[in-house]
């Protein structure tokens, strides 16, 4: 072990390690390895530097969780208070919602992803599930304030609705990948046109 | 450890295990401890009967992930082979094949939960990737023939509608719990009433 050091074997300069960096690999090793099973040992190695200089950015594997969680809802919370999230017809503020909430999905995938994933085993992950479940009980007065500005289909129910309209939202993590061909416009776009006006092609 | 017993130490009958039970055990300790960290050990205790007492059903742990996936696919296969789903307009086939989905899900809700969350790790988890990409591609080739009939509304791109289509069939596995209030019936509804003619009241 050696200290942490900006070249590899061959010379070459390895990119500094800023928080953003080590995020994104901490993530990519979770998702491989699964939390638990990742280590911050594991971590370092796949970095290249020590554990030190990993402890030079966080206190401890939990706080590398909670800064990616994080990263994903402040991200989400973000998009409720944009103006067109906030003001105009509900039913538009929540196109809106949707739309951009797509949007940060995509932009935000490995980080949208661990946290679509925490199922509340520590406090970290429980305050997770608790600013997930305000961000969804949020969207759902939107929806509740569709139905009562009367731009809702009556034969829905508003609570339901706005649990497969997320449902739909996030299943493109499931799917997504870069480079893949498909746009980010394209995929928002086309969540919202089957989500608000339906895929049958109207007569 | 003593032989399979039909009695609990009270002195209670206890339910004989035939080989659904069994799986609807297995699944549900899969789900609290992970597969790989579920041993025939652990099920033999929670089951309450020997080891060579689950090995008189199946050979195997991995036989009991077969099965399960198996369990799954096999309901969602035979919604395609349901005369509503063969015959008539394919957008009236699309409508039955995504109602019957998920009445599937909420019907066998442990073993499709088991299914979505397979990631190819063993050959018997390789094996039920490839049935699930054969429905899927089977659903898409449904999308793509109301899209050729003039049903699918010609600003949507038919793979990446079936994908979210499924999507939010599939995101019904996240929240829903029996005996919480909403009906398979009103859940099957609401998801056709949105993927088809969206959520916004019509003008």
């Amino acid at each position: 072990m050696v200290g942490a050091s900006t070249n590899d074997g061959a010379g070459r300069k390895k990119p500094g390690y800023d928080l953003d960096s080590l995020l994104r690999t901490a993530v990519k090793v979770f998702h491989e390895r699964g939390y638990d099973g990742t280590s911050m040992e594991d971590l370092a190695k796949r970095l290249g530097i020590t554990k030190s200089a990993i402890y030079h950015h966080v206190s401890s594997k939990q706080e590398l969780l909670r800064l990616s969680v994080d990263r994903a809802l402040d991200a989400l919370f973000a998009v409720l208070d944009e103006p067109r999230s906030r003001e105009g017809e509900p039913m538009d503020r929540l196109h809106h919602v949707v739309r951009r909430s797509v949007e940060v999905l995509i932009d935000e995938l490995p980080f949208v992803t661990l946290l679509l994933r925490v199922r509340g085993n520590s406090k970290v992950e429980r305050q997770a599930l608790a600013r997930r479940r305000e961000f969804d009980h949020l969207v759902g007065e939107l929806v509740a304030e569709a139905e009562r500005a009367g731009s809702l289909r009556s034969d829905l129910d508003p609570a339901l609705t706005s649990r497969l309209l997320f449902g739909m939202v996030n299943s493109v993590i499931e799917w997504y990948r870069p480079r893949q061909g498909l746009s980010k416009d394209e995929i928002a776009e086309t969540v919202t046109r089957i989500a608000f006006d339906g895929m049958r092609r109207r007569q």
